[in-house]
């Protein structure tokens, strides 16, 4: 086991209800504005909205719009939020909405006090340092944003996805109120779980420490992930199917399963990335393709740790079985494992593996990732 | 699942060495005194003690000793370490030993900026308003107060064993040194895997809301101290062994396993406490005495529950094979199973029943465990 710093400061606030608490969270720490960011209107439509306005009301906070934020959110709203937090002189950002909605905020949040490029902290050209304080409603189970120091972020002109980190964005606070999710679509719910799913084997298969209670932890994730979505397909309002997806979720991205190993790296994320910049597809989306294309070329590397997958999760007993276990699922439950559904045809895949190249240096993988490589993972995908 | 609020604000330094940094997480912290509190001699001996204060002296950090605290801590102890720390006027209470150590420099720390009756604090007189910050390296993992914001003292007086919860408890950094513990007798060890498991059970079986969830993350945590404490009988020095036993230790109580259960209650460490109260014996090996034996009355009550562990941890079929493969464990790893390796014969029942039911009205299940209960479970432990 690796030697490691676990620190965690986000305070959750976990149930039904608890979003009508966010201007005593805010009071608490002593904000009397923030910059309010969401994604459609369909916040107003809910009646989350003024929930969210008669709580800050409440305790005198004001609040400046920033909507219209989008999945795969992007660098430009990003730039406006900047602009809207330094005229309005907010104190904190407040972000209700899901993953995307989140990582805008952080985004802002640390652009907001950074006195240049906002790209360059996604480049690594500018170190942050300094956020406004953001805190967390969130309607969408997937990302863990919730409980991390993380954001991603898409540059629309050079078509990047990057991210930043920094403990300046740990939320303060993060509402996850289980029933906001209820009304998330069923495409949403099966995106989602790819996402959590790929968030919890990242480390699971590259690290080069992977000590076996890391290994059972993210196991516990993904045996409840694959429940509770088969839970919620048949029944979108069992609250405890609902409930555990979203804590499962939030815990596997908080630090909790990579404290201890070592090695790792994010090549699902990494080949996903270049696919949602490229084609703007969901996420989760992306990701159910590129896992089962990405483990077919790698799972030779790493034997025995496929083979546990197999077993643990899918009763099984070898890594290939395993593997076509997890595509049989995706399938089963919805979520694409072709390019093809995904709208991107052979025609595609240069440009697509050029992307992909670009983002494994980011990443830091350049050398393993090869072009050959990389078009041999995303021919899987055809 | 539950609603619950989840914040755990301690920072973990986790790896060999790092008691090396202590001086400087203290400065980091403004700290210039502190009550370094210890149990016996041997961190003299073996060289921790050295280490911690050059450490100390590298960022003039003065120290004041309180040494010479037992396990099972006693209340004594405390109330010398409150008149040390109020003389010196000591910034923070440093911690440098086990769980006992650590709980007793929380208590002090508690009791030090406590205008009154220590005890009033466990017995619930008078709330905790505030604490001297608390820094701790650990030498034995065990009971998780590393990462969590309780501490449990022995009063020698009323020959009872209570508790104190408060945030202000939470360590402010806790080092995590998994070869610290190398040296750890073979019977603490065993004694600290029962411990352990206790933590991990308690909600597991007693909760009235219990999700798998929840219930996959308490199984990993019990498969990971049964194989770990297997590997670290055969070779004391496996350093990956001894690093997840210590941090499956912190991870059973430091609020992750019981967030969004509810309607659990702790009548192990209840019937536990009692024993340690009167006869002194060493915590986990009176808990290892006391689960078989409570497992027996308790387990017609939550039937699924108990195959869940027979299934998950042991690979058997029933409640009750599940619980003789964990008593059968317990006597292979040799951590007692009997109160008569305790020295505790039937002549003593009726002097423990009575302690038991004191710890019951302390504990809110007095209902529950009456007399004829406690009665029929101790002699399942004869």
């Amino acid at each position: 086991m690796d030697d490691f710093t676990f620190l965690n400061p986000t305070k959750i606030e976990f149930g039904t209800g608890k979003e009508q608490q966010i201007g005593q969270h805010l009071a608490l720490h002593g904000i009397r504005k923030v910059l309010l960011c969401y994604g459609s209107e369909r916040i107003k439509r809910d009646g989350l909205f003024a929930v969210v306005g008669k709580s800050l009301a409440a305790h005198d906070i004001q609040f400046v719009e920033c909507g219209g934020i989008v999945s795969n959110p992007l660098l430009a709203k990003v730039r406006e939020g900047i602009v809207l937090a330094r005229e309005h002189r907010v104190e904190a950002i407040l972000s209700v909405g899901g993953g995307s909605v989140l990582d805008t905020a952080k985004s802002v949040a640390a652009g907001a006090l950074h006195d240049g490029e906002v790209w360059d902290l996604f480049l690594g050209k500018a170190a942050i340092a300094g956020a406004l304080p953001v805190f967390a409603i969130l309607t969408l189970a997937a990302t863990g944003s919730e409980m991390n120091s993380g954001a991603v972020v898409t540059n629309e002109v050079t078509r990047e996805k990057f991210a930043i980190q920094s403990p300046y964005l740990f939320p303060k606070v993060s509402i996850v109120d289980p029933a906001l999710m209820q009304t998330v679509s069923r495409d949403y719910l099966v995106y989602s779980a790819a996402d959590i799913i790929a968030h919890a084997i990242e480390g699971y298969f590259t690290a080069t420490v992977q000590p076996h209670f890391q290994s059972r932890l993210v196991e516990a994730i993904l045996n409840t992930v694959i429940e509770t979505t088969q839970t919620l397909l048949a029944d979108p309002n069992d609250y405890a199917a609902r409930a555990q997806f979203a804590w499962a979720a939030t815990q596997a991205l908080n630090g909790l399963i990579y404290a201890g190993t070592s090695g790792f790296s994010y090549p699902n994320h990494m080949i996903e990335h270049a696919l949602s910049a490229l084609f703007n597809v969901p996420h989760g989306a992306g990701l159910s393709v590129v896992m089962p294309a990405w483990m077919k070329w790698y799972h030779g590397r790493n034997p025995a740790q496929f083979e546990r997958m197999a077993r643990h999760v899918f009763g099984v007993a070898t890594p290939l079985q395993g593997i076509a276990a997890l595509e049989t699922w995706f399938d089963r439950i919805g979520t694409p494992t072709r390019l093809s559904q995904l709208g991107i045809t052979e025609a595609d895949l240069p440009a697509t593996i050029e992307n992909v190249l670009a983002h494994a240096r980011w990443f830091g993988v350049a050398d393993l990732y090869t072009r050959d490589v990389v078009s041999q993972i995303l021919r899987n995908a055809l």
